[in-house]
């Protein structure tokens, strides 16, 4: 999965990325995604109380009109940096405005790296002004775009979509996200920017923003760790048609807008720092959808689960006890499990099974699928995470210094 | 630490720790504790709503009057097993009751290790019996139960003390636990027995017992994941007196359980799965003890924070972005931060420090301490976890198959 994929780039956008030397490794660390014309904006945004600087600058613009892109630097998050990082956060705004030909408030701005390092400001002017030359509307500025977001991500990750609205009009919608770890799920998490030609009101736009990442990004962990920088941003230039959407193809596009997003958020715990194995987790029967979330969540963040998966080890045991401190007041008599398809446990009593088969198919299938069967109700919810590895330990035991 | 200490035997309790295959290993796997006396106990147990069967067995004994003692076995934790797991419960009970010529509801019960098998109750049988026959008031004994509670751990977890009452009378207490992974903070955790001659109220021992776990093993966490079979049990049989503790005695009674609540608890991180370092955290000024308790247990379950710690790598965003997803609302210029004393991060501001030295602080040491200060109140607590290791992930890729 995760190769650049043929998508069609939606109209009026240009993209760059560029390396100005952020990461120490000089791979791209500049992206720029502008449109020629004003765009709607929607986003959401970290939940974590230690919210970086440019979440506070894009929280204040967004949703709005009148804007014209996204600036985004990797390497440094621009968080947790006091009064300076606000300060910097508005800089690399007006550094962007000012090669754009717009206002600083028309620019959103997104950092991913580490915290607590005040940006260098130094770098980031030469990189945006490299990169506000390269801006361009071919397939190879965005796939640069999309590389330059990238940290610890092996790849890059888009996903894209196009639909037809009743009048013959092509409506393109193209998203790019990174994350590879600091991947919790109580909200947006980490970077993506959805750019659409679409003309939409704005109040949908938000409104289905909101909603597809609710099932998408907020339905996906790997260490579960929240991020102070999880953003996620559409902008809808318009070009596609000269009305609204409406009616039918407000439908197709909301539907349209969740399957991008839902192809990204999966692509994180794919790409997850280490993993060896995408997990799936479904939750069905539950009373509320919130209830099936904080089974989802308690079996997604814990480390002996995932380190079972990784030893394609069917210790069971694991994923009803972490089911069991969730913190929801089920019976064991209403649970059962399957893993890869496979029965293990049924309402409450153990069921016999072949270990070796169950672990053998663990091991030959980078997907893995835990079912959690509830008998409370008809509210489900589906959840991506990865396993633990010793990869994961090494990468994170020695990052910064 | 760690070493069997020359702790006093509190009078009238008698040990044994046998082998009787229940363990693959074929180490010790059959621990009793009895008394000869009629015993007060108190517990406190799991909340994870998928409870083991001699959880389920003891919470209906305790708190209570006239109980003889506890059998215990490692190497199958009875949970998840269902109706025919509550028969085998009961049915170890009465086991070791015929042993010990009582009745089975004066014979509490405890089990740790895999979830989901049914205790083989042919050897459990015969480590009964074995047991029984070897049952000892020599310290010999008291070593052999304290290795045969041992799972995963590496060294057996004993704490004791003495006290003097004001008319002179010498109360003994000692504690044996285990503990090293499916550490989880949010009730008494994993197996811990405390005996005790002290003749002591029944109220006041439950409540002391609650209010040291409180503080004690809820305060503690290896990878957050709470396990189906936390059992801490206090046997008190009344033989170091004529009348009940009363006054300044009961003060230092309390204390003294209090202390060796925490000098047991704070083993099992230090003992924790693959750990190099035991982290204390220290959450202080907050608004109240809730609040300081979510932001360090949030911190102590980041395996951000504890690769970082394992990696020697001051990398200090990930303290006080865990601590900003919490869910306490609190501003991030009410936040500073030490690290082994150093002082990294003052009131939302980062501090210019010499991270070679800090590195080299963490590296040199194997306890390590985070100090996270607020300005918000007078409630703190102190929270024990540990680091995260390839080793861990090596330990529980392959446990059960």
């Amino acid at each position: 999965m995760n190769q650049w994929p043929g998508f069609a780039i939606p109209r009026g956008f240009k993209a760059a990325g560029v390396a100005c030397g952020i990461k120490a490794s000089g791979n791209l660390d500049v992206a720029m995604l502008f449109s020629d014309h004003l765009c709607m904006a929607a986003g959401t945004f970290t939940l974590n109380r230690v919210a970086a600087a440019p979440v506070q600058w894009d929280r204040a613009l967004v949703p709005g009109h009148g804007l014209r892109g996204v600036v985004v630097n990797a390497g440094n998050a621009n968080a947790a940096t006091g009064n300076q990082g606000l300060q910097n956060a508005e800089k690399m705004a007006e550094m962007a405005a000012a090669k754009i030909g717009c206002s600083d408030r028309q620019v959103l701005v997104a950092s991913t790296g580490v915290i607590g390092h005040q940006l260098p400001m130094d770098k980031l002017q030469i990189g945006i002004d490299a990169a506000a030359a390269e801006l361009s509307a071919e397939v190879e500025a965005f796939q640069a775009a999309s590389r330059a977001i990238m940290t610890t991500d092996t790849v890059p990750k888009v996903a894209g979509t196009t639909l037809t609205t009743a009048t013959g009009e092509t409506v393109h919608i193209l998203g790019l996200c990174k994350g590879a770890a600091m991947i919790g799920p109580r909200m947006a998490t980490m970077l993506a920017f959805i750019l659409t030609d679409a003309k939409i009101a704005e109040d949908h736009l938000q409104q289905f923003l909101s909603e597809a990442v609710d099932d998408s990004f907020n339905c996906i962990s790997v260490e579960g760790h929240a991020s102070t920088n999880d953003t996620v941003l559409v902008l809808a230039n318009g070009q596609a048609s000269s009305a609204p959407l409406a009616g039918d193809d407000l439908v197709v596009f909301r539907q349209a807008l969740r399957d991008v997003c839902e192809e990204l958020a999966k692509m994180i715990p794919g790409d997850g720092e280490g993993a060896t194995h995408r997990i799936t987790i479904d939750v069905t029967g539950c009373l509320d959808r919130a209830e099936a979330m904080a089974i989802a969540r308690s079996v997604a963040d814990s480390p002996l689960v995932k380190t079972a998966i990784h030893g394609a080890d069917p210790n069971w045991g694991r994923i009803v006890s972490a089911a069991g401190y969730a913190g929801i007041d089920f019976q064991e008599s209403e649970m059962s499990l399957r893993l890869n398809g496979f029965p293990l446990y049924h309402k409450g009593v153990p069921l016999i099974f072949d270990a070796v088969k169950v672990s053998s198919h663990i091991r030959d299938n980078r997907e893995t699928h835990i079912e959690l069967i509830f008998t409370r109700g008809s509210s489900s919810i589906r959840f991506w995470t990865c396993d633990l590895t010793a990869e994961y330990v090494h990468l994170n035991a020695d990052y910064t210094t």
